[in-house]
């Protein structure tokens, strides 16, 4: 390569995946949803720890601090691959705080379970929500994606505790039920607020002249198989959808 | 080896370091010492995740996250260590929560500065402390507990904040000198009860038959060192000590 042929930032993507972020449009796309799952995974991040001081033993509490630890882990990641993309990823998160922020100012749980069926249920719902989308994506971009929505271990740590306490106290399931419901709710609301602002996000879902979309159909089965895994987390906790 | 004699849990210890383990009081204080740094770490990966809730950035979010998660790390270690050694490091660690989670309660930061105060000069204190204990120890043990009290970064982001702050605003001077008296005076009040209730520890200080000890000259000297450092922090960041 020659002096006057500077190394893109993108290379080791193009290299993988050919021309894809020649694209701006995709590139930006690409940035938006690393961005918004950086970011993500920060608050998770903070909000397991913040939920571990409603933990009854000290060994729940090391036990969250070990998964919180692990989602740090992804944020950085996250953030190394926002810099090779040329982008601060302190920018890239920017657009998707306000969404995130209110999410949990609207579903604080005022207890320790309630703290766990979040961490399962909403965690498990943004990362079907992305790896969704992951499936139109670069492989690069898919790989980190998927590596960075991996469970730490919070869906069997929530499941092993919730059975337990539900089945001591089974009044419990009917007061979870329906803060699932609103865990639930609260994220489709968020999620509908980014996709309206975030023309390049929605516009990775509809396709390019090169990449495949979804039409309105395909976007409606996307929708029902999200909602069927919620139904399905719901149902290995003993509660109603 | 014959099966008539089974490797002894402390045998890493008592290869790097002969005997040592042998004395059942010196092995009890090891495990006090391991168990009280690692709920102290496991504290204060919490605190500073919770005072990260006062940041007046994401970045700032994050470089406080890098930190906690790097703390985490070493209580990983440190339990690792006393598995080694026979104990459960939750029974380790149980002796200890009490002061540890009093010394949180009585000086919860009331905003951003008063955490980034605490973070510095209360972590400080504690590494102190434990480095002039550590020096008694074998060397395999003095390892480790240097190895946990590495500084995560939190002095040069502390300090580098707090002066700029300052600088800002001088009033804010006054207030956070009496802040670090605070965190000192509770510290040593919780530090007073640690050593009235675990006989083990204050007995390693003591010295025993094969391993010297500290006089009460000795001791006194340790404790001008001690709030020579503190002093020294306090200095750093252009406060009265």
């Amino acid at each position: 390569m020659s002096e006057s042929e500077p190394v893109p930032v993108t290379e080791g993507a193009v290299a993988a995946d050919g021309v894809v972020f020649e694209d701006p449009e995709y590139r930006l796309a690409v940035v938006d949803l690393l961005g918004v799952i950086a970011y993500g995974e920060l608050s998770a991040f903070e909000r397991l720890v913040d939920d571990a001081k409603l933990a009854p033993t000290v060994r729940d509490r090391v036990e969250m601090g070990a998964m919180a630890s692990l989602e740090f882990g992804h944020v950085v990641r996250l953030h190394e691959r926002l810099r090779e993309l040329g982008t601060d990823p302190f920018d890239a998160m920017a657009p998707f705080t306000a969404a995130i922020d209110l999410f949990h100012a609207h579903t604080a749980p005022a207890d320790w379970h309630e703290g766990l069926v979040k961490a399962y249920v909403g965690d498990g719902l943004a990362a079907d929500f992305y790896r969704e989308i992951a499936a139109y994506l670069d492989s690069g971009t898919r790989d980190l994606v998927i590596a960075s929505l991996e469970d730490a271990g919070q869906a069997d740590f929530a499941v092993r505790h919730l059975r337990r306490a539900i089945g001591e106290d089974p009044r419990l399931a009917g007061r979870l039920a329906l803060w699932g419901r609103r865990l639930m709710g609260e994220a489709l609301t968020q999620a509908q607020r980014v996709a309206a602002e975030r023309d390049a996000l929605s516009a990775l879902l509809a396709g390019g002249i090169d990449r495949p979309g979804l039409d309105l159909a395909a976007i409606g089965r996307m929708f029902t198989r999200i909602t069927d895994r919620h139904d399905q987390r719901m149902a290995d906790l003993g509660l109603a959808a």
